[in-house]
């Protein structure tokens, strides 16, 4: 039975019972996490190794020869184009290997944009109005930084196959003040999603009125998969553009962060040759190289990108039975309740939850009162506001298992109490 | 006898006697390197243990338990800014660990003041105009950063004491368009001058008519002897700028890169702490953090400062002769002469030569044709132009003392050649 179609007395005893849980849970004075999408101690473990990929018996020589231990090579040395474009499914020529986070080449990109302009357009800083579309759910940190900037953001609805296509369509072919649109492609942060095929079509088709507009295709989870035999596959943005005669409509992000060590690991970008050429002219000024020993390193210890992909099958089998648990308890607690959907994602590092209408910010409130502490709600709408109030991110990774587990269980009780409460409220007060 | 003292036969003589020597070099085809200030390959070696302070039983931790594989700690770890602060001279609490590069911090230092102007001060790229002082000779990649966002540049005479304090104090004072001043107070790039105790008070006391200019301090070369016993002493600016009732007057920058390995060391800024504030409410949305495996190892390799000043006194052990070296030759070849100037640095990465007026790119180019590559002629200068056409910067440190030799003796007859031919065309032509 749904809570709504509860009596009153049923649903007043539900809200009792719900209460006394809640207050048990208050008693174990929990402190857990499930805010970030941050990898776990066993995760990082996997990569300890890399720390002996070089000693000091190492040549620190790449393999034309550079010893990638001084100054230079702006773009990256050519090994870890290889092994980053297999990463990514683009051309090593397409790549340019940055330093420790992809986030800052992100934030760098929009930068360069606001003060330089892309490709000899007016600098953003210079137009009056300077607009983001904003699919979401979506990441908190991309709406960081177009708000940062004093871009005005325009939330597109997500769906199962991506971002509401015709609304994006429509808006960027009329409103040349439309520069650009955050996407994760793949395993969407926070829904774990992976765009249809016919929605990357569309995308690469997209025909803006402003010649600076550009896609910021953040690829983030491009080979995190949770299931070897289950796993999405993408269309390569950048060679669809190519073929739809769009080449330069994309700038497409990684990083090895939540493959090796978060921060410590290396970005890239991939564009078209026209887009790096406009690139690294002014990367030229801003920087002299990245951290060449930590691509060296990163390349010596993958080998390849077999070695990647067995690396990342390791990481899966740590955090598989993490997601399971969630969605586990989810369906024990909640299902047939009608108290709130959840998404069950094949890769990734995040579960989306939305609750009934109105009551997201108060189950974050009651699980933080509980010591579990939640992504604040709103933080995946632009200006950390979700106009319904409903959708939650789960991110499940970091804990341990069974803290994990009573993360989850605790999520559910407020979740059903924080429901009970509005639905009695609505239809017996 | 002085060239200009010689008569128009002795002078002919000289001047066929040298384009005899300079064709033998020609004919040697060299391919020698003077131009960049990079470390050789004897320096990189001596950090070579900092490759084995990391390995895969080492624990990642830092002293406060924060595990350095993962996300997070915007500013930097604390043993690092312990670390780091002493080679700075500065308080832990005033010090940001950046990435591996102090150019791209000043980069974006500046690119920040564009975009969103520094403590609440109208942003940059929103005033008619930016002016910087730049004393000059100076470093050409300061000038570059400021000439690609645009910023006039004003040429500030340097003295072997700085720059030229009463034009600063003037320019500053009456002119709220300039917002800083590049600086690299001990063994300047390229002159190898340490400012005296009278610039730095007066740079602490500068009164400027822009609430929003800072001094950017470039200490670049702050632990970089030549002699142990013949140290350059500065006086420590964020101290004095304290003292002088000026604390948020100063952005102070330094790295490693010149002393573990360029790129993939670590970088640093030393400010006040409102300045600090400032800084890191933007940093934020720019990356979740740097890399602390990276400044873990650093922290380990050297354990503290006197590891750091033992290590950088085997650096000085490789490099003193070849500053030597040059030094010998240019007194051996040109004293006397009246063909030129150089300077005897006792510490940084240069030794700065000024030719007769006129003659720089002449000998530039005449070095480069006999296969030795010198910093461009007016690199030193902004807008790369030398208005007397007379510096030539020269890097001893990266080619072997053999390749330096041979290279320094060349560079002397083409200055030699250059100015002859000059002096025989005004006095005899």
């Amino acid at each position: 039975m749904t809570y709504v179609e509860m009596s009153q007395d049923e649903l007043k005893e539900e809200i009792k019972s719900l209460k006394e849980i809640y207050k048990k849970y208050q008693d174990m004075e929990l402190s857990l996490d499930m805010s970030r999408g941050k990898p776990c101690r066993e995760q990082l473990d996997l990569s300890m190794g890399m720390m002996d990929t070089l000693n000091s018996e190492a040549d620190l020589s790449c393999e034309d020869g550079t010893d990638c231990r001084n100054y230079g090579v702006l773009s990256g040395i050519h090994e870890a184009k290889v092994l980053i474009g297999d990463m990514m499914e683009n051309n090593p020529d397409n790549i340019i290997i940055y330093g420790n986070s992809s986030l800052n080449v992100m934030y760098d990109t929009i930068s360069r944009a606001m003060t330089h302009g892309i490709m000899g357009n007016t600098p953003w800083c210079k137009l009056d109005k300077v607009k983001f579309l904003c699919p979401a759910p979506g990441y908190d940190r991309h709406f960081g930084i177009t708000q940062y900037f004093g871009i005005e953001m325009i939330t597109v609805p997500m769906t199962p196959q991506g971002p509401d296509m015709d609304m994006v369509e429509k808006l960027v072919s009329e409103d040349e003040s439309i520069k650009g649109i955050w996407c994760v492609p793949k395993y969407s942060n926070p829904q774990g999603y992976s765009y249809s095929d016919e929605t990357v079509r569309r995308f690469a088709r997209l025909k803006p009125a402003a010649k600076d507009f550009r896609i910021f295709w953040d690829n983030a989870y491009g080979i995190h998969h949770l299931y070897d035999d289950h796993q999405d596959y993408l269309i390569e943005i950048l060679a669809e553009c190519k073929r739809a005669g769009n080449p330069d409509l994309v700038y497409k992000f990684a990083s090895t962060s939540k493959i090796t060590f978060p921060g410590s690991g290396i970005a890239a970008l991939a564009t078209s040759l026209n887009n790096l050429e406009d690139i690294e002219n002014q990367l030229k000024h801003q920087t002299i190289g990245h951290d060449k020993v930590n691509q060296l390193r990163h390349v010596r210890f993958f080998g390849d990108i077999h070695g990647m992909v067995e690396h990342m099958r390791k990481q899966a089998d740590v955090i598989r039975p993490k997601f399971e648990a969630v969605e586990e308890i989810f369906e024990k607690n909640l299902a047939g309740l009608g108290v709130g959907e959840w998404t069950k994602p094949r890769g990734g590092y995040f579960i989306s939850f939305d609750s009934l209408d109105g009551c997201a910010k108060a189950i974050v409130d009651k699980a933080k009162k509980a010591g579990v502490k939640m992504t604040p709600a709103g933080a995946t709408y632009p200006y950390g506001k979700d106009p319904l109030d409903s959708n939650i991110r789960v991110a499940p990774t970091y804990p341990s298992i069974d803290d994990l587990k009573t993360a989850a269980e605790l999520f559910t009780v407020c979740v059903r109490l924080v429901s009970a409460e509005k639905i009695y409220r609505e239809k017996f007060n």
